[in-house]
This record gives structure tokens, C-alpha cells and sequence, in this order.
């Protein structure tokens, strides 16, 4: 439990009650709330270690929540949260049933708009600012944080481009630590850094757009901080505000290697350090056999180029850009572009495999249809995170690809169901294949020790038998067939039922689907991913246009959105578990 | 047919043939052709007009098609098109088996890159020379011509902040006439009129991206054209050149009333004037009923606001923003932007109308999921020209937005049969509803001339029996349902065929359903979109779920790309027409 002024705050009401010369131990103090609770709890560390001060100074300023205040991204927000009512149960966060790991509206009325995807908080807050200024309420302020990774994304740009040609009152305050979960990239990084060293010409861009700009100043001088914001809430319009800061601040490990600090998993609170992880042997983690395969294949094939939109290090894009450079591009924040860029690669002759998670694909919606599956271009989509992803919850869960991706024409869509089939699929993918391919894979580890396999090409459009049966048919998609594989195991009556690896979600394997259709009494299908126009769906659609109708149980997400937990809770909670799949055959079989 | 120099031009190596003081003679000509041909078989007219001197400049001085040469959106490109060798077809520009309006790389090897939505030039020329740049292709020149309008759009700005830090070959032309299809807006629009005024301050935004910035200079003056681009041409690097131009240039009325001459349908080409419309009274357009309506409906309800991304003709929230402008925003190109701000609107409390058309609603599907219907705001959207759209052709058919919508839980989605239902379910969505709303309305006439009748609430989820029948019920969602209670009519054996207007794609009327699929023995259900995951695959999920397993023929578009034509002709070619029903009715009913 927190000591001291900590103790003591339970709302920003309470840190107002402070002197200004009490406010650095508070930031200490916060400090090591969050360091105690992340060490052994885990969460996003760095980020929220870098914004005490602004923090602090934020809620010591201004009128939250009756002023209104959105964190861009989410992951910097655990002192507000600590600061804002939540102090004693922040040791929940990210558990099932505790607090979201993201600013969340149904949490806090000081959460005033959720996040989690990056580059939201400009539109968002200018909405609030329009809505104030029309019923009358002119005090009002509203402020968005965002950091240096995220206002690069297109998206902030539109919401700058409009802002500045309001009078709205926003305050747009720039969080600048030079770094994203990876290193910052693009050229607004390099101008931004100019502007740090003073060597950028008079005029910045922030004015260029019509902002009343200021900074760059010390994002951890608490009164320069303070002082400054008093000044900002004065005026009129659109301000925009210049902070540098450190991400990790105040754990020295954390300052160090910003990276693996973003998150680091447990870690020793003195010291910083990690905590060994297990020595046993596991099987890889899917993102890593992504990204070392692709390492072998661009060897040999040179057409080869990697994309991530700045997630090197959670795509494991990171091995290739360290082997081969000038074949594997970080774009930034930027899934629109890396879209069409790896579409306009791909029309002259490259094989450009485009890494995004299936969540931040949403963002890449139009790009996919309109510029690479029009045009059938052959790039290749990698989709990690694909279906639950456990503690990061709603905002992060890759629910959808399946359904948003089946309707588009000339695309592939496959699941590999191990890392094999990872690897082989990719394999398959650079062999000169006509048509644009998503691959979509789940977060976390495999299933196979030996997954460093001689490449062998999987034929589009065949799906697997792995095994036989006489009444019931498992259709699976995906790493959750092999929850079926151990369930059949298990079963003294599998004999009775068969299951399928499908593979391809598109196009079906009408031959195998037909005989299946033909040969069972009941079908199944189960898939990590939302039922609605699902893999499901698609074999109802196929069923239903071939005539036959038999009972097809299909095993999916509800239309619901799905909160965090880790993946087990989560699978048992919707019904894709082992479980569930083992009543409904129980009472298909009558073997209960 | 062409005379003059232009007859003998038939690709850019006779162009290259001539005479630098030649060249003006064929610009007039070039213009001319275009007025001719445009005058009787419509089509995009202002932006091409606007630029045939640099039309002709980049043929002359660059080496097309092996230079790469990307028109951002391609309403500019006829001017392109004529002078690559499809002068002698243009005459068939938008007709189905003609050329297509837009640049498409499969119909010439100088379309090096199919456009139709904007602002994806950049990332795709940028893909093309670090392509280059990869094969060692070092003399190789990449171009993009890109628009004010189009420039200010959040993918554009990831595009250039990611080529500024490349050394990539790359020329990015800013076609600046300060109009998209409506004028231009933001910030960055006001900041380039200062810098063509001359008050910008020194340093300008694309030198802070690290761009080579020339310009502005005036676009209409070919020498000077010539000049700057051969000069380019020596230069390595990212290359940014500003050209200042005149939308219709070279027709008095087309340069005077730039929207309406952006696609002004048949017109006198001697003397500009529109020739006159049908003075026969007709059913209203669903925009204009949209636009309308809403001003409507505004003056009664304080709280609703309109959002239009750069569409206020299109979309008829023009007349919302003549009558009520403080409530009615024009964001830009900025689909993005323009979600999340009506998610951070109706966060306080506004009811924000947000008209996006259908396929560029595809730029913002993940704002759809993560701002507006995870945290279950009621944003309004409506979504105009769903469905087949005609002359535009494949990047602008609305198909995909049931399939891509359906999925997103917390969101209704609403498909109106008519004017009447359109304007009542706007009312409805303005009187308090609990979540956001999807309406999708086609391009083009209703069917209604008496449409302004009195608003009336329609019940969510609750579908309309339009008519009892004894054996096939035919199940329509939207306005494709005229066609139906068309056919019916005339059927001398109607009463065997009952007809739902089912209104609702999400959440489905369920008791109606029900009774349906209990009642008849054969059920048809049509959409004007795509099978693959669309309402007919929700028919399909329902009907499997409660365990009724009856023949469903699903009605809509196959799993391909639709080209142009009119919309009468594409209802034939993709059998959503009423001989295709019909035929199949019969083969029921062994009436044929």
C-alpha cells in the first residue's frame, strides 16, 4: 500500500489540497507505486514512468473531469489511473474482472475516451471541444497527450489539419521520448529532433498549421511544467505544447533500453532487473518463427522486402532489419502506408511481405481492398495477434480479420495451424503466387519444439484430414484445431469423429468440404474469431449452396466485445474452449 | 476525331517528336478534345482541364512509361489518357467494355497504378522506387501528381514523412488549384495560400520533411513546366514540386463554377452551358432527401451535427452547412478524422450525422470498431452510393459494407426501401438511441416523388411484411426491394410469393424470421452487395442457429471485382435483376 502523500489521494481533489513544493515526493512516491505493483503484476512500464510529472501536473491544473483529457494510445496512463480513484485497485490491472490496461470509459468518469489503437486523441478531443463550444461551455478545456510515434500517424495529422482551422479551445501536448514501443522513425522525428537541437528554421510545423505552439521544454520540471500550463489554460484556441521526456523515467534499466522496458514482464523493483524466465523448453513464439523465416527465405530469395508499421520488436521484423537492412522497413505508425507501399513494391516484381496485427489491419481497411486486391497485386499479409490476445483486451483482440477479410475478392486466407505450417505457408508465398495471401496467426507460443523444418509448399486451396471419424466432422482453423487434436486424443469414442484441418479460409477446399458434407451426420466448425460472416459462415454459405443442410454447430465469438483476461479465461469465457467443445459432443453422442 | 498535331500522337514518343513551341498548339487541342468528347459522354471534366500543360510536360521531358507516372485519384488522368494510346477510344470513357475513368493498371502499361480513392499516390510511387532503388534500377524517375484536397489526407502525410527520410528517386507534384471536388479546407490549405501569397515564413512543411521543395510556380506555363522538371530530373532524392493551377482551365463557365464542372453531365462545348435537365417530375435523390431531411431535422434538435469528409455536394450536407453552418463540419479528406471526432461528439452528448460514402467509410473501419462501437457511442452514420454505383466502376461500387459492418458488435445497420424509411429512420436515430447506426442508401433516384411526408419512429429490429404469400418468401434489404414488389406485380401467381422488407441487417428481426422460415418452403433473400459474409449469409447464421434448414438462394454480387457501366447494366451482369429473379422463381414454381 502506498505511503505518504500517496496515501492521502483519492481523486485529483485531494492533489489539489498540495503545495507546489509538495509535489515532486508525490511524483517520487507515485513513482514507485507503479514500479512496485508493474514489477510483479506486469503491464506497460516505460511510458507511464515518463509522464509522472505531466501527470500530476495535469490533474493539479486543470478541472478533471469536468475538463476533458485523453491519453493517445493508453499505455501512459497508469498515474492517472492511480491519481484518479484507482490507486487501491490498481494491482487488478489487465486481470479478468480488474482494470482495463487502457484509459476506458466504463471505468472512470476521468477516462473521458477510450484508447488503445494510437492517433485517436486529436479527432477525439476536438469532437469534445466542438460539442463544449456549442452548448455554451466556454470554460471548458480539453487536452489530448500524445507522443512522437503516434502524431506521425496520418490520422493525427487530419485531426491537426482540422483543429487548426478552429477556434476550438484544445491543447494538443506532444510527449516526446523519441521513441514508440520501438525507436521513432520518419521524418517528422528527424525535424522534431532539429527542433530539440534549435537547428530547425524559425517557423515549425505546429504554427505552420495554425497552432499556438510552445516548447520544447523538460517534461519532468514539475513547477516549469505547472507554470506553463497555467499560462496555456489563458488562452484561447488551439495550443499545442512541446514536452520532452524520458521514457522509464526513474528506473535506470528502464532508461537504458527502452525497449524491453515498454513492457519488460517481471522485473526486480530495486534493481530493474529482469526476472529469469523459465529454463525449460518451449516451443517458439509464432512472431519469432516469422521473423527468422523470413530471414531465411529473403537469403534466397532477393525479391524479398519486410514491412512493419513500427512494431519491429513485436512482429520480430527486428531479425531482418538487423540481417538484412535494406530489404526491411519500419515505417512509423502508418498501416495505410505500409499497405500501399508494399502494393506499389509488389507491382514492380517484389514479394513484400507486409506484417501487421490483425487488430491494426482495421486500419489498412481501404488500402487492402482498393489498392493490392483490385489490382490483385501478390503481397503477402502477415497477421499476428490474430483472435484473443489476453491482457491487452478489447482494443487489441483480433477478432475480425476473418469476416472483414472473406468478402474481399482475388484474396487468399489462410491459418496456419502450427509453426510448420507457418513457415511452409510463407514459403509458399514467395514461390510466385498470383494473388494477394493474409496469413493470420495467434499471439504467444506454438506447439512444435522442432519447428525449424526443411520449407515444403502447401498447395492453395487444400485443406488437411488429420484424421477420420463416422458421425461428427471438427472443422478447424488455425492453432485452436490442435485444442481439438487433444481433445480427440482424449475421447475413448474418436473414432467417431474426424477432424479436418481447413487451412484455407479462402479459398474453401470444395472438394474435401463436399465429401465432409456428404460423408457426416453433424458438422462442427470452430475458429478463433467472431461467428458473424466467419469461417463458419463461409462453410454455411458453401453448404447452403450446394444443397446440402445438415447441423453445423459453429464454435466462434458472440457478437460482443470481449474484455481482457489472459487466453485461457477468455476461451472458456466465449465458449471456444475444450470444454464446450466436449459437452456438444457429448450430446450429440449421448455419451454424457 | 482529333486533328492538328494531336491525330499523330498516338503515345508519348511522337509527343517527344515535337517542337518545344509546338507544344502549346497541342495543349489547346488536347483541351478541346477533351470538352468535345466529355460535352456528350459525361464524365470527370475540371481536373483534367486543369491539367493538360502538365499532362504534356511530364510525357515530354520524362521517359513514360518506363519513369513511373501516379495520378492521385485519376479525375485528372484523361489528358494522360489520351496522349498514351487511347485517343481513339476514349469516346467510350465509363461505358461498360470501355475504358475505365480512373487509371487502371490493366488497361495501359502507362496506368502504372489504379486510382479512384486519394491520397495513395505517394506510399505507392515511394513502393515503386525503393523498388527501383533495390534491382539497381538507379536512372529510373518516379512521380506522383497529387491534389491540395488530396495531400491534406492522413495517409498522404504517412506516405511523405516516410519518403523524406529515404533516398528514394521520387517526385512528388502538388497539383494546388485549391479545390478537391468541393473546395478545399483544413490548415494546410490556408498554410499553402499563405506561401503562394508569400507570407508563409521561410522554411516550409515539405523541407521540415526533408523533402527538395521548388515552387510554386504557375502550371499553366509549359516552358516553365518543362524547364523545372529537366532540372528535377538531374536531382536525386525525394523531390516535392508545387505547381499552382486552374480547376476547368480553358473553359470559362468550368473555371467559374469549379463544383459544378467537376463532373457537370452533358454540356454545350462551345458555350459551357449545362444542357437542360428532364423537366419531368422525378423521385428525389437519396442524398438530397438525406440533406434535406437533416436540416429538418437539425432545427428541431439542437444536439445534431453533420460530418462530411470533403463531400458536402455528394453527399447534400451542403444544404445543412448553407442553413445551419456552425453545426455542420467539412473535415477534408479525412475519413479517419472525421469518425473519431463524431465519437468524441457524441461523447458529449451531440447526435452527429456522419455521410461517408460506402467504399470510402472502408478509411475508417477501424475507427467504426475501436472509437465509435466498442465504447457504444451513438454515432449516425449514413452511407451513401452503397451498392453498385455505375460509371465509376470498381473503386467506388459500395459492396463490402454489410459484409464488413456486420461483424462489429454494439452497431445497428439499417437499409432503407425508400425515401419515407430513409427520413424516418434519421428521425429515429435522433430521438435517443443506445448505440451507433450504420444507414445505407444507393446512389442515384428514390422512388417517391410525394417524399417529405410527416417523421415517424421505426421500431429497432423490426421488419416489414409487405406482402403474404404461400410457398417462396423473397427476404430484401434496401432499395433493391422496388424491383421485387416490381416483379411481384407482375405475376399473375403473386399470392404464392410473400415479400419482406426485412430493414434491418443487424439486429435481424428474429419472431419475423422465425415465422418466415417456419412458413414458406423455399426462401430468396437479394442485397445490392456482396454474398460473402452479407445479409443473406446472416439469413443463413440465423436460420442454422435455430436448426431450420431450408433451401436459401442468396441474391447478390459473386466474389469478384465489378467493373463500370450503368447500374442497369451491372444489376444484369451480376444477376441482381429482375430476370435473373424471376427465372429463378419459375424454376420453383415450374411456371416457365
Amino acid at each position: 500500500m502506498p505511503t505518504g502523500l500517496l496515501q492521502h489521494i483519492h481523486s485529483p481533489l485531494e492533489l489539489r489540497q498540495l503545495k507546489l513544493a509538495e509535489l515532486h515526493q508525490l511524483a517520487q512516491e507515485l513513482r514507485e507505486f507503479i514500479i512496485d505493483i508493474v514489477a510483479t503484476k506486469e503491464g506497460h512500464l516505460g511510458a507511464s514512468l515518463g509522464v509522472v510529472e505531466l501527470t500530476i501536473a495535469l490533474h493539479y491544473v486543470f478541472d478533471t473531469p469536468n475538463d476533458k483529457l485523453i491519453w493517445d494510445v493508453g499505455h501512459q496512463a497508469y498515474g492517472h489511473k492511480i491519481l484518479t480513484g484507482r490507486k487501491d485497485i490498481f494491482h487488478t490491472n489487465r486481470q479478468k474482472g480488474g482494470i482495463s490496461g487502457f484509459p476506458n470509459r466504463s471505468e472512470s468518469p476521468y477516462d473521458d475516451f477510450g484508447t488503445g489503437h494510437s492517433s485517436t486523441s486529436i479527432s477525439a478531443i476536438l469532437g469534445m471541444a466542438l460539442a463544449s463550444a456549442l452548448k455554451g461551455e466556454k470554460e471548458r478545456q480539453h487536452i489530448a497527450v500524445i507522443g512522437d510515434a503516434s502524431i506521425a500517424s496520418g490520422m493525427a495529422f487530419e485531426g491537426l489539419n482540422h483543429a487548426g482551422v478552429t477556434t476550438a479551445n484544445v491543447l494538443i501536448i506532444l510527449n516526446d521520448n523519441a521513441i514508440g514501443i520501438d525507436p521513432s522513425v520518419g521524418a517528422l522525428k528527424k525535424y522534431l529532433t532539429n527542433v530539440k537541437k534549435g537547428t530547425a528554421r524559425q517557423e515549425n510545423i505546429f504554427e505552420a498549421l495554425n497552432f499556438n505552439y510552445s516548447g520544447p521544454i523538460d517534461g519532468h520540471d514539475l513547477p516549469g511544467l505547472i507554470q506553463e500550463l497555467e499560462r496555456l489554460k489563458t488562452i484561447q484556441g488551439p495550443k499545442f505544447l512541446h514536452i520532452i521526456t524520458t521514457k522509464g523515467k526513474g528506473l535506470k534499466k528502464a532508461e537504458e533500453n527502452q525497449v524491453v522496458y515498454h513492457a519488460p514482464g517481471k522485473f526486480d523493483k530495486l534493481t530493474g532487473d529482469l526476472l529469469p524466465k523459465s529454463s525449460r523448453v518451449e516451443p517458439p513464439k509464432y512472431q519469432d518463427v516469422f521473423g527468422l523465416s523470413l530471414v531465411e527465405l529473403a537469403k534466397e530469395n532477393r525479391r524479398i522486402v519486410g514491412i512493419t508499421p513500427a512494431m519491429p520488436t513485436g512482429s520480430s521484423l527486428k531479425f531482418m532489419m538487423e540481417q538484412i537492412p535494406e530489404r526491411a522497413f519500419d515505417v512509423g505508425i502508418a498501416e495505410q502506408h505500409a499497405v500501399t507501399m508494399a502494393a506499389g513494391m509488389a507491382a514492380e516484381g517484389l514479394v513484400p511481405f507486409c506484417n501487421i496485427y490483425s487488430t491494426f489491419l482495421q486500419r489498412a481497411y481501404d488500402q487492402i481492398i482498393h489498392d493490392v486486391a483490385l489490382q490483385n497485386l501478390a503481397v503477402v499479409f502477415c497477421l499476428d495477434r490474430a483472435g484473443l490476445v489476453g491482457q491487452d483486451g478489447a482494443t487489441h483482440h483480433g477478432l475480425y480479420d476473418i469476416a472483414y477479410l472473406r468478402c474481399i475478392p482475388n484474396l487468399v486466407i489462410f491459418a496456419p495451424m502450427n509453426e510448420v505450417e507457418l513457415r511452409n505457408i510463407m514459403y509458399t508465398a514467395q514461390l510466385g503466387l498470383q494473388h494477394p495471401i493474409a496469413i493470420r496467426y495467434p499471439r504467444g507460443r506454438g506447439v512444435t519444439i522442432d519447428w525449424k523444418q526443411k520449407f515444403k509448399a502447401i498447395p492453395i486451396g487444400i485443406a488437411q484430414e488429420l484424421k477420420k471419424g463416422t458421425e461428427i466432422a471438427v472443422l478447424s482453423i488455425g492453432h485452436i484445431g490442435n485444442m481439438v487434436t487433444q481433445l480427440l486424443e482424449a475421447r475413448k469414442d474418436a473414432s467417431k469423429i474426424g477432424h479436418y484441418n481447413m487451412r484455407f479460409i479462402k479459398p474453401l477446399d470444395a472438394k474435401m468440404l463436399t465429401s465432409i458434407l456428404e460423408t457426416y451426420t453433424h458438422i462442427i466448425t470452430i475458429e478463433d474469431g467472431c461467428k458473424a460472416g466467419g469461417f463458419g459462415s463461409a462453410v454455411l454459405e458453401f453448404s447452403n449452396e450446394i444443397g446440402i443442410r445438415k447441423p453445423i454447430k459453429i464454435f466462434g465469438i458472440e457478437d460482443l466485445f470481449i474484455e481482457h483476461g489472459t487466453v485461457e479465461e477468455l476461451q472458456s469465457l466465449t465458449e471456444i474452449d475444450m470444454l464446450s467443445l466436449n459437452n456438444y459432443i457429448n450430446s450429440i453422442l449421448n455419451t454424457d
